[in-house]
């Protein structure tokens, strides 16, 4: 059993690549959105040509990101989704709602301050948490069926 | 042609009435989330019992609360989520994540304010929009090709 | 809106009137299994011919009686499923699999005592009860958002 | 061809080793639950911590459990679902149920004690059977046409 | 709860017309094929203009056949196929292929003498049956839990 | 049975309207996307403001009519499109092919001189014809089995 | 690319292996039923013991022999549906049915007396021919562009 | 994250290759038509026998070649389609269309002078570009995040 993840969400610390070293030793394939920011805003202007008005600057960039998200949220067995601290992470939270639909198995990852506001979240998935290691852990749990 | 239509999002205005007001004389059937704050949190609780842990009482009210959500979105041809300007709305994120895995046309309705961090909801709508009445004009040209 | 609801599992005690009683002023349609015991077990062969083996015996009827339960849960809105006290349920238990792979609301209920053994059941349910006015309840918050 | 099997249920007798045994020279994949029972329990709260409710720490734990047997399931050709002597084992039927849904070929395995309370089961299967040996000799039959 | 069926296969006898008047007092809902024999095979070439090959003319014919067929059998909830003493009748079993596929409740008629041949299409039905007043037999437990 | 057609395609001819009165006796039911050429064109500028480009002002525009006709192919039984003998109608082979996909029964008007390059189209057609007489004659036919 | 073939239908000539030694050196993989008659027939009663009634006899075999042939379909991208000379093969027609509805590009194969009867058959089909030579034509031509 | 792409649409200038050399680098797979013009036009025939009526002549070929497009659509992740400068190209449209209501990720290319008739079709793509460098930069960057 090979198990394909999506990592969704907040990209200013490094919680994929913790998540992805404790995991090394697990058969898991991990796709995730392009984290560099501001490739990830400038892209669609970039290959398609430039656009005055910022609606379709970002709305060129956005479809063309849409194309690696899909990929991964539709591959994937399991759709991990970190809200972070900062901004208002809609992303985040489409990319939740969207798993969710394709009946996906969803992972939610916050902190307590988030906790009512992400209720409705929260309600969609098999598991709400709060650290990298907690993630490294179910997928070993599903995986193997070994406890921390 | 009927057509039937999801308001998702920002309760805390009265857009839902000017939209479904505006909207009088054509056919079209609304449906929309239980709108009342109190009642949408405490629903689960109040049928279901108390919980000690703030956690599971939302978890309780936002199962029940999807029930009605989900009908909503899955039986609607289009979906409208309005952000408005405060809180975190992450629910209405997750409902426009769900309308656009399911494949139904969705307008998004926001300030220019949220332009930016919105930019991947609105790349997924057919239409973005800042007033209840351009929902009414997309919904009067839909289903009789008048312009306003 | 109106919602269609199927009522499965134990036919022993009178829960479904209960249901169907206290929820006479809602906009909701039923539909439930045959629940005339003998009936259903004999319908297979009173209408197909005799079988000497128990088995095509009841091959026969749960066949038929496939064609009722299927068309109530495919057609619903809402899945009720109840867990009574005696027998083995294992019917309710399929029901509530069925009707959970479909993506349909899955309400549950059932005692205290049997929480334990229901515990897959009750996690892919949005509201586990134990009384049938807590069903109604809930059928009046999604339809109207009031609490009781 | 290679055929992936989910084997479901029981798991207080050794029938998945024979089955895989009796299999080792097929072309075959073999899926399962977490058959550790005390780990199968405690999973949920293990990984996210503590609860002072049963329902909640059953519910945590039924969650992280759902995630590996909807893969199962999802993924096979054959779900292979066993009831044994004892418990209720509702979660079996349930794993039933949900792979009828999705139209998975389903084998039942029980004693001849279990004919009539499974009947709604067994009609919807593809082969009952009573002994391990029997899923041997399907799954060759299936992949090389070859008689016991 | 109304019942959608479609009667597909032999067309020489009145077994339709049977079970319609034996199903009057019933919630029922038929569609048929086109049974007029000689309008079924020349319906192509008569609205789109003659065919020198007898080839084309068939397949005109039958796809225009299909638009009427196709409705029927996706839009029921139940599908009867009746097998008669003479011809071919392959297309009754590629609609109940087509039916299986789509997850309807089949309904299989046909003679003793054909059993053998048949056994891929029987096994494939939730009843198999002789007569037409089996079928309104069926229908009548289904909507109401009453045996002949 | 009612049937639902959907009329896409060239708007520059009377074509709709020749096959709404010739089926005015009949059990069916027209969508049809706005055939006002210029209400078509501008109506996503003038429900949602001026655009500089083109590209966007079309866009905006596209976008709505895509509301409106998605939930014609998507509704329909039967969907009729007719290339008329100017412009490229590129969007009419779009819905032809929109409309395949989703397993719709596809009836193709054209010319003669427009058999060549059309042939994919209909190659996946039910049928293929010239006059809108022809149109009619084919519901009259699915619906009664009476020839013209 | 590879190509994916389920060979369907008459078991009484070699046409599958002229099929498969003239497709020898194409990058396709072939699955098909089990061709042995005795075996294809007793399967059920072997592995789950005998009936007394002939209908039960063939019910089991005709079960076990499907988890092959819907695998066999289902991950079809071609299916092959051969009709010979003799016998009902009404089999072979349910296959047929079975892959149309799922969408699989359907080739069949018979001679000319088979025609009229199989008008409904060929007229799902891409592609109706006389010989195995021209099944494999069709395969090097879909995989390489090449005519023979 | 290997990328499955199909290119649809114009065949007579050297695009594919250009972007299938620009792409040597990366983890893509690349399914087309065939694009040999007379192979495409005479393939049906040159198989399966020769037509009076070019009607069906070209029907013959559309059939099978629609095996090859729709194993290529179905099966990709990106489709890609280019409108040339000569010719109906309503192929092209209706492979849009169809990878559309798929879900596909759709990129357009087509030079400025189509800009207006193509609007349907760019509104339902991700992308719409005028070179094939374009496409290479889109899945360079939907592969690695690197803008160009």
């Amino acid at each position: 059993m090979t198990l394909k993840i999506y990592l969704s969400g907040e990209i200013h610390t490094d919680w994929r690549n913790q998540i992805i070293k404790g995991a090394a030793d697990l058969d898991v394939v991990f796709e995730s959105p392009v984290t560099h920011h501001d490739a990830s805003d400038d892209c669609g202007v970039a290959i398609m040509g430039p656009e005055d008005k910022k609606f379709w600057h970002d709305n060129k960039g956005a479809n063309l990101n849409a194309i690696r998200t899909r990929h991964g949220i539709e591959n994937a067995d399991i759709v991990v989704v970190r809200f972070g601290e900062k901004y208002k992470q809609w992303n985040a939270a489409f990319d939740a709602g969207y798993a969710a639909a394709l009946g996906k198995s969803l992972i939610v990852m916050h902190g307590p301050e988030h906790q009512h506001p992400l209720k409705e979240v929260d309600a969609a998935a098999r598991a709400v948490v709060e650290e990298p290691k907690q993630v490294v852990d179910i997928l070993r749990y599903v995986l193997f069926g070994k406890l921390p």
